[in-house]
């Protein structure tokens, strides 16, 4: 049976060789053949996270990495600047209040970039802070915020805050510098762009980040970095891992090392332009600015007369294409269209067909 | 190639059918198929837990599951008995004191049973307790303990503490009445006797642990019990879960319903008499009271002048049989050979046979 042409913004599809690899016997997480993979797949996302840091493996969903990330850097009452472009920079800002930080949200309009001068302005006029939370893909809107102009900003006031990275739909689709931008912490997950299964957080900590880690006062157990550290230099975590996630995220960081990392980004940007193109082909709007919009999710206006959820019902049952609709408030307003990970033209291309049938 | 024979206290075995069910192309977590997927899961899981309460789906280890137990039911300051009987009761302990729980821990000898009498005494001398915390079976000293009675000293009290239980190696695997015995939280792991990958904690919530949650004041985003109920609702999760995981799970469950539950007691009450035996035969003897030996793990007395790891390391490398040596102050002391889930005497056969060999 052909499966489900999977073109939501994640979990994304799985290579052959992922799939095979998910269904090995199990291992046992404190011995010699789990060291040797939790090795490579350590070495595999450094490259990835282009980092010479840490990159700590979580059980965990991405959102269970962010609230790693809160968790183990500040302290209650501590200042943070959210940058909220959309759902998931609410979602940074949901997380730090729960955990009694004082967030202040600096808002974008939906559909919009973060514009790192004001993001300046803010830091020098209200600072100072303690973190800067971002979103460097904003999956709910279709846009990719200019990361690396806002590290900037960040860097420029005197005792430059924290940078919390949720890059949970770009990383390893989107070129992201975590030493060369200066990113304090990066959170990702396994089912996005990276290939693999949900079921992995993944986290890149800085030696200013490990500092904060060791004053930071929130409680924590589970998601302690500096227990994390410790195991992992024996090549374990301290707490039984995902193994059989793991295992597919092996075989889908070796793919993209086969690729190459500037090839994977290139492909990205390839088919994310075709996605924009053969949309508009199609007479509908793009929900984003298009100078901004995202190389891994593309988002579309629902138009005049045709109803979100009737379109994605129709995908479904009439051609195997499962895509998504618009979170909170751009439910019924538009549709999502992942393009990430084990993605090609062709796949898209299927995509635009049924569409252009579906909404004729 | 034939895998390992692994033999350790979980990650267990994967059967076959869970096996092929991992390999399986992914899903949307928002779509039909996984609603399907998580409703089987939680009437599954529900008969295995022996309740009618909720059983709440976390993509996290077991430890994560008992992070949010306490997370979700108390608030700093609370009063807590911790009943430690080893490695994992002291686990309860640190998690609680972590959150900044008042954890007082009532400890037994290891290798021995926590006594219910002395349960209630403490709990009628030294009370009010706002919730006990206990393991029910002790997987690093192969002792199961009398949870019916535990929970009998508990409701003897005049306004009982909450009753929050480990169950992460007992599950499936030994009785546990969760509604008859009333236990408020019950925590397991996916791991174990459910017999698939890592990565999920499974948690069954009582309406007293309802309530509980409702005024609890720890901070907690990922772990909160409200949230997962709300999506439970519409068979999602808040956050994506670890969907092949849960397809692996699927296909366990329905093992184990095809099998009997009563059956699979019965099985591992005599697969783990066999393995006593079986080592008491070769001379060895076992670390823990045999009247409260496990029957998912058992834990065997290094004989003098015999090196646990050389044995463990022989084992694996002449034999492919994977067991386990002691943790923290069991280290170089015990070692320990699971057997629960996917297990039957051939597998322990085997085990017996290689140890007769290596401990010659």
């Amino acid at each position: 049976m052909k499966g489900f042409n999977l073109r939501i913004p994640g979990p994304t599809p799985l290579a052959p060789e992922v799939r095979e690899a998910l269904s090995q016997e199990m291992i046992s997480h404190r011995g010699p053949e789990f060291a040797a993979l939790f090795r490579e797949v350590g070495e595999g996302l450094k490259r990835v996270f282009q980092t010479q840091n840490d990159v700590l493996i979580f059980t965990a969903s991405g959102t269970g990495g962010m609230e790693a990330a809160l968790v183990n850097t500040l302290s209650p009452g501590d200042r943070a600047l959210v940058i909220v472009t959309g759902f998931f920079g609410e979602r940074w800002l949901q997380i730090a209040q729960a955990c009694g930080v004082d967030a202040v949200p600096l808002r974008f309009p939906l559909g919009k970039c973060a514009d790192p001068e004001e993001v300046r302005r803010t830091l020098k006029a209200s600072g100072p802070y303690r973190a800067v939370l971002v979103t460097h893909n904003e999956t709910s809107t279709g846009i990719t915020n200019d990361l690396r102009a806002i590290a900037q900003a960040v860097h420029s006031v005197d005792e430059p805050p924290l940078l919390l990275v949720d890059a949970v739909s770009s990383l390893g689709a989107i070129d992201l510098r975590t030493d060369e931008w200066g990113c304090d912490v990066v959170v990702t997950a396994s089912q996005k762009a990276l290939m693999a299964p949900p079921g992995l957080a993944l986290i890149s900590v800085s030696p200013r980040a490990w500092q904060a880690a060791e004053s930071a006062r929130l409680p924590r157990f589970y998601w302690d970095f500096r227990k994390m550290r410790e195991y992992a230099a024996k090549a374990q975590t301290p707490f039984t891992p995902a193994v059989t996630t793991l295992l597919g995220l092996r075989e889908a960081l070796r793919r993209i090392e086969d690729e190459g990392l500037e090839e994977v980004f290139a492909r990205h940007h390839r088919v994310g332009k075709f996605t924009r193109e053969g949309v508009k082909s199609l007479g509908l709007q793009l929900f984003p600015d298009e100078a901004c919009a995202s190389d891994t999710v593309t988002a579309v206006r629902v138009p005049e007369g045709v109803e979100a959820d009737e379109v994605i019902r129709r995908l479904h049952n009439e051609y195997g294409i499962v895509i998504s609709g618009g979170q909170g408030p751009l439910k019924g307003k538009i549709f999502r269209i992942g393009h990430m990970g084990y993605v090609q033209e062709e796949d898209i291309q299927e995509v635009l067909g049924a569409l252009k049938e579906v909404i004729k």
